[in-house]
């Protein structure tokens, strides 16, 4: 198996949301994909890739230093026993010359490469994506259902009947558990929210988002004012690099946090998880695998999080993507996001899935599944190579 | 005080030498200039900065984000009480719309905007940027003689005997302590190395870099061998993330360990200080202000070291750059690197620079002093806005 060809480009997601600290409307994401000589009914097969929805392209980073290092690498050099492209390889090729420490801009542009990698492998052995997860790294065992939750509730100029109308959405597209913005308020005008959200999906089935916009002061505002309504968990209460804040907060709040979205390397989530007052027989972990250095690190990550007393239900992939659900699927992990409404045409499941009692089933297309997502495929991965 | 014109430009550092990790040949960095509306000799004030010679140039950073915001931002909002750009406000406007985490290429960027605005603050108050750095935050107290060691003896095709003309080249200049890699060769061999350079240097006077070069099996071996020769320190024995490992390092490895050049925000800063393993009382530390946002966040972190127990002593300046030097004699730091032979014309003091008995004087000139290296000056950072 054969790298022929290797593209990327920057794409706008033209995003009016905002959340409690970024506005969307700047954000732009690196899109990748690779040609290989790996022939499936006739054509060569192709994999597609592309970075967070969350962060900004990296198209430099992927033009000067990732991708000619493929390029120019042996190509024999990055094959495993049968003959395809093994993933560790190629990260360790993706990051020669490159210094330890700094995992921020690259992490998402080796990301982007490697989900392409892993698309164009899983297509060339004409498997789905968490099938070849699940034999590779969890004795063959997979989710048939995952849990799975919309990332919703962002703020709007629609308010709280916005919020109220897009909750019942959710439920009558099968959701169970919902999750919303806040922060991006005062904690009593997000209390209202959060009441106005509960009052549609439920005790025990609202999640809440602050997008580690939140002071020291504002934390502890919000875990008092959150308590009783006993959320599903609260998510990026504070940076989560700041380990004394997040510690003190979780020696105050019973109910689960969640975090991780924004730590972008194995070496970085070790320390977040040995030193960051996580709890874990509680809390939730969210590390993106679109934004750190993908799959093949944060299979990394869920096996070091096991000897560090991490259950693999407690993770749940940020960023709603069929990479998230395949790898929640082939790891048999807690559960992943989704983004009906925001960030499309990236963010998603496949168009023809169905969420049930807030569960759903993984993509069987073989790869990622990209092809399932007729506006994604069509209109941005596919004309990357024509 | 207004920014009137901004520009960045990527250049390469043609250096064919080589560390544990990196080949040099490849590296680039990014300059910026920014031209202000303060009027000092018939002239406008204008402000240089460039990112480390030791990383990649982050251009598409700066030009998509960082640049932007400069410019679109009201200028009147980035003034101190006394109309000159204040550090902090310039840092939280370049920053707007970026996620927490992920310290990576962004924190180049905002480096090299970071410095030359301080370069031209300083420009514009007409004095050097030490003596600034002391009034705002060191009480008017400041070093008139800073030590300063050669970063050097690298692995070059000259083999044992460019080492020993190398080290004795730098006592001919004026230094004492000077600086040697380790790690990209065997332990044997290196130990032979070390011995060619202390026979030259005296004990006590050697230090030596592995470049996060090294396994876990490997710092323990050096460990174990460099112990008898009493180094200055053993810098970067691993990747400053892996506390575990570094923890261990420090239980076992009595002589002073250094680190922290791949530490780029004041949250990796902390989280590095309380659960790394370093000892205070013997350690150093060495941010490197052209990749870690710059001297603003430079002096943050110098400031939340205090409280945790580290003096300003313990910490040296990574980067041989006029940069270091101004932090080390403002904020009064144990020392400061020197690039003598090595990534030139970025890397060095001032031209006229004396180096006696290991210590230098700060530079006179208003700013940074850029223009006291007349081929970094004239050939590099002039052209940018002529």
């Amino acid at each position: 198996m054969r790298i022929t060809r290797i593209v990327e480009k920057t794409a706008g997601i033209k995003s009016n949301i905002r959340n409690a600290v970024i506005d969307f409307s700047k954000i732009t994401l690196s899109l990748v994909a690779v040609e290989t000589d790996v022939i499936v009914d006739g054509k060569p097969v192709i994999g597609y890739g592309y970075t967070s929805n969350g962060r900004y392209a990296v198209g430099e980073v992927l033009r000067e230093r990732i991708m000619p290092r493929l390029m120019e690498a042996d190509p024999d050099s990055l094959l495993d026993a049968d003959g395809y492209i093994d993933p560790h390889l190629l990260h360790d090729c993706l990051m020669k010359n490159e210094k330890v420490g700094g995992h921020g801009d690259r992490a998402h542009a080796v990301a982007a490469v490697d989900i392409a990698i892993w698309d164009a492998i899983c297509k060339a052995r004409e498997v789905p994506f968490y099938r070849e997860v699940a034999r590779r790294h969890n004795g063959g065992k997979a989710l048939s259902l995952v849990n799975a939750y919309p990332g919703g509730g962002y703020y709007t100029e629609k308010g709280n009947a916005g919020l109220r109308d897009e909750m019942k959405g959710y439920l009558d597209q099968g959701y169970k558990l919902c999750k919303m913005k806040i922060g991006g308020a005062s904690v009593a005008e997000d209390i209202e929210r959060i009441e106005v959200a509960q009052a549609i999906v439920g005790e025990g089935n609202l999640a809440v988002d602050a997008n580690a916009g939140l002071n020291r002061e504002r934390v502890m505002a919000y875990a008092e004012a959150l308590e009783p309504y006993k959320l599903a968990w609260f998510e990026e209460p504070c940076d989560s690099l700041d380990f004394e804040l997040q510690t003190d907060l979780a020696d105050r709040y019973p109910h689960p946090i969640a975090t991780g979205e924004n730590c972008f390397s194995r070496q970085d989530a070790k320390n977040l998880l040995r030193f960051g007052g996580l709890r874990p027989d509680r809390d939730v972990v969210q590390w993106d695998p679109s934004m750190a250095y993908g799959p093949t690190e944060f299979i990394r990550i869920v096996e070091l999080s096991r000897p560090l007393g991490w259950k693999p239900e407690s993770c749940s992939p940020h960023g709603g993507l069929l990479l998230g659900l395949g790898l929640a699927a082939g790891l048999e992990l807690g559960g992943t996001e989704n983004y009906p409404l925001v960030f499309q045409p990236y963010g998603g499941f496949s168009d023809d899935a169905v969420v049930e009692n807030g569960m759903v089933a993984p993509c069987e297309a073989p790869g990622m599944g990209w092809e399932t997502r007729s506006k994604l495929y069509n209109e941005v991965l596919k004309p990357l190579l024509d």
